[in-house]
């Protein structure tokens, strides 16, 4: 089955390994006219790029993309916008060791299971380094959300037992803080959590939280393609994430349904609106114009220094110690990730939602 | 778009509104050979039909399924297997006071957004009546599943405050259960809580929980069709549910990864196997083996009998009083909803996943 | 896999077996507020309905179509459109000797090696029968186009060997002919001709051709979704064509590029046009204004009344007699068949169209 | 729309314009386990590069692939496969004013059309150079069907009015041909009229046909999905063509059904067979284990030498007169990318064929 391939009408298909010769996407249905570069793309590769903080592996890439089709005069042509990042830093550990058991927490015992072998050099596809792609296509996705005044903002929520309250989130500081924290006190707190963990050779997780600003109302399908639905698996197929929550998420289910309900209410400009936002700017599965409020649960990093038991392929149980360099948290790196997840699946929605009303189209085709 | 269409190979399309002429689903892609009647189906149904108990509306629906096609002399042929319930309680309410205003909580407002009007007996397509023919494609693939020897249970897991530990768990009981809670004390306590709410015209929430045992290893693709994210959308479509968690969920934010990374074992029958499961029986999108654990953050019914502030189409703000027979809690009448989109997905998945390796498709296809 | 399912976004599922209960669609994604009703329906079910003229089998089916869901005031609502007609005429034939034997012509074999089985009865879910499905939701499409001021007409272009010259065609005549032919001397030698083979127990075969005035400049899409190669997959997927052709189809084999090409001019409005329209009103996948223009090979009916040999389960060789009341030709009743699998295409394709273009998009989603 | 992705399970992304930075394919679905490497995609690409024969353009491109993904140790890991062959000869024509008007027989005016804008360098995506990609594939596809035994092999039926008698095939001159014809006379009296043709700087057409020997029965899926008609479109989305014809094509619209019936018989080894293959291996829509049969129309280059007529972007009448190197016949180059997209579609069937009946999955998923 096609499991790199996403999207309906936008639509990515990535590809590349951890050790390979390098890793890329595919964009295909993107609309014609966008200007679109390098340029563009860079800095979101540079935001999850490993080597910029103590609490990211050291290891250094530089991730320059190149884009080799799609482009024609600064713009976007309307076929298929192919980039690429080479691997640099594929430089040759000896993997034989790693090559031989299942390391605790990784995808080493069900990509064996599922093909017979697997590419075992840093990870092989299921490193994090698949995301590389993501997040170019991301990068796509997020321009064109900005030509439709749509904003989109990931952060980090909370690390370990680190976390922010709804009223001190300071977005500006998110861009400063080394681990995407919109808090200075919490980000501080989380410097040091973090680097006592460390020293006890040990990673932690966190949660990320993502908010949609200026979304268009009536976009999302009803029933099996309802708009949370279809955010929930992007942002659950990123290596990481074990959960994932729209607007008040897992609250909701202890309150009752007169404190849970968002009344309607007539907004200054005399529109429709909501007097609160526990739904998550989403409704039936169609965005009702408020923010779009979505949280995502990610796991410790697997691999930690510390000395772990596990088997074999002999079926021997086993000591190990993963050698190379590990994120301690992976979950500042993956917040780019996270946004990128959201704006190509709106984007893929907001191309489909075109399509609902007779009279629209109606006037669409009209000369 | 196709919103109501899901699936890959095994794939449903489902039909239908609250108070049209009927509800239903077309499977297609289902093999061939399958032992298949209404019979099969009706169990499936009768677990989500309201008028049950009294902590369901008191509507009565016969709900009684028709298999128009795709069955011949007791087996499935391999071509669409299209069920039918007709509706019978389409009893011409009043409906001109609803039809005038949006309900806080339901998709009356983002439907109008997105079709530019809507049918709005009885909430029409978004009405919780559209998960009948989830059910009843739901009980195809779990007599799949049967016939694979995997066995899938779904229950509930929380309502309101009360939520059983795991050690509590008595799958036995939640049969007898009216909320299908594995526990006998916390069923009790949950009456009680649901009893005082309704007191007070409102509903509650609650928390339910899928697992699968005997699920295959090697059953999901990597990177955007990961088996987790491809059940967290399954879940997520279902009308009330706000979060999904794989595993620990959301639990795993605030351990190291000491603590959660999973040890490799050998088993007493020599087998690979895992010391504890945080993951839920999937990692890096395919199944390990081990049994897989999900959960689903259900909210509290939107429809309440309590006065409630909104806006009517005039943008008027107006006090309303949503008239009709409501369930208390939808948390019960979901747990076989949520069975029964585990269960197509992972009928889907393990036809997908036929297709992975070389030699076993040579293997497949010599005579 | 889910071979009854069709379109991207205007996506139908069509079910049902022609001794079954019924036969039947789903279409899910069609656009919201189009006015449409059973009497819309029905006009279309009639073209292909038999027992109307000598030249098809004379069983009587009235083909009364139901619209089950997705129709709320005369409108269409977005949801899904679910329409059935049931089988009245499923009269209990003694069907066990068809059973044992595999008709030349038919799919009874590659059933049987397919699935294990077969629904024997009348063909099963590979009858003719199965195009009601098509005919309705084509029914629903050409509603679209009309909407659109898209003209679709389809007509039968030659029986055996008597073929419409093209300065010969007359679309006002094809309504009257009993065999769709727009010529009437065509028309009366063409039934002269059935009727000879109908004396010799034998059948006989045609093309169809069907031209679409008013499409849109640029619909289509580059590369494999051509809009030409759906069409071609489209007509192709009808039970009885062997072969597809687009503008001047295999003719162009034997000319030269200064034959062929069609030059572009300027139209007395001022507008782009072009001098002939070999290409058939599609070039480079993409529409260019032009009448479209396609034809499908249809095969003549494979029951025959004739004796012929063929093998049985038992593989021995037997001489059979096929029972029952066949068409001695079906390209009459396929006329609207091909023109139904053109409009759901070409539907689909409109509203896809929708979003090549940045500007456009920009345009849409501007208050 | 993502017109440049194609299959369900072995699904292609191609990408790349002719004067770009590269061209090529990521392929998603392909089974682990299978050798491969460069040298094995080298050859089929080799097939289609120009400046080979005198019928040729001289354009000379060396085609070198790379495989960026998705080998490991020499065989598939069944994660994407990434080719790409970079573009050596996008020398800086000057393109302006190719730029300024419409070609005849080319899809300038559509893509303007559709897009708004086009990359004009050689055609850019609507290059017959965009066939790279599709052959690359076509090479991973074909190393399948030989790993199950399946023979595939296309060649040139027929050039202007040079057609070869079915009788008169003979598959082993065609590798010698240059212009990939199966009969010596008949590749002569080719040449010669290709000559005559290129001296009157015009272009030629014709036809190719491709059969595929060994093809398991029961493959393909009845209604929408059948294999021709999956077949018609895998060709017809390749650029010149204008027809496609399965077995015998539109010959059976002139024959009567006793004609036309494939009669089955008991082959000497005891199993089912056909006395005759009219239906071109493939009876509604599933392989019946007989040689498929598929003909492919092509029509002569647009682009020849010859002054023509066409219009500006200013809509004013001009003469033109295309330069460049073109193809003077683009038949023999274009057999690789029939029998590719052949290859490619077989491929995906014959995954998709493994779900079809409940005794084989309960077999494969047995331990």
């Amino acid at each position: 089955m096609s499991g790199s391939v996403y999207g309906n009408i936008f639509k990515i298909s990535t590809w590349g390994e951890s050790h390979g010769n390098g890793i890329g996407v595919v964009v295909d249905g993107c609309p014609a006219g966008l200007p679109f570069s390098e340029e563009t793309v860079q800095p979101y590769l540079n935001r999850r790029k490993p080597g910029q903080t103590q609490y990211a592996t050291p290891r250094k890439e530089n991730d320059k993309v190149h884009i080799l089709s799609g482009i024609f005069e600064g713009r976007t042509t309307g076929t298929p916008i192919s980039m690429v990042v080479y691997n640099e830093n594929q430089r040759s550990h000896d993997y034989s060791q790693i090559a031989s058991y299942y390391r605790p927490g990784h995808a080493d015992y069900t990509f064996d299971q599922k093909y017979g072998f697997r590419d075992y050099r840093g990870g092989g596809r299921s490193s994090g380094r698949e995301t590389t792609g993501r997040v170019a296509a991301g990068a796509l996705a997020s321009t064109i959300l900005k030509e439709l005044g749509i904003e989109i903002c990931a952060y980090t929520r909370s690390i370990g037992p680190i976390s922010i309250q709804e009223d001190k989130i300071d977005l500006e500081y998110a861009r400063q803080s080394p681990l995407c924290m919109p808090n200075i006190e919490a980000s501080k707190a989380a410097e040091e959590y973090i680097a006592k963990k460390m020293e006890e050779s040990d990673s932690v997780g966190g949660v990320i939280e993502c908010i949609v600003k200026g979304m268009p109302t009536g976009i999302g399908e009803p029933v099996f393609d309802k708009l949370d639905a279809a955010l929930a698996k992007a942002v659950m197929s990123i290596g990481a994430v074990k959960g994932v929550e729209i607007g008040d998420g897992f609250q909701v289910t202890t309150r009752t349904g007169s404190e849970n309900n968002d009344q309607f209410i007539i907004d200054s400009d005399g529109n429709v609106a909501k007097a609160t936002n526990h739904a998550g700017g989403i409704s039936g599965g169609i965005s009702d114009g408020d923010t779009i409020v979505l949280r995502a649960a990610i796991k410790p990093t697997s691999s930690i220094f510390r000395p772990q038991n596990t088997v074999n392929k002999e079926n021997k149980t086993i000591e190990i110690q993963i050698p190379g360099r590990h994120d301690p948290i992976i979950v500042p790196r993956a917040v780019v990730v996270v946004e990128s997840m959201v704006a190509i699946t709106l984007v893929d929605y907001l191309l489909m939602g075109m399509t609902s009303r007779m009279d629209r189209i109606k006037e669409f085709y009209k000369k």
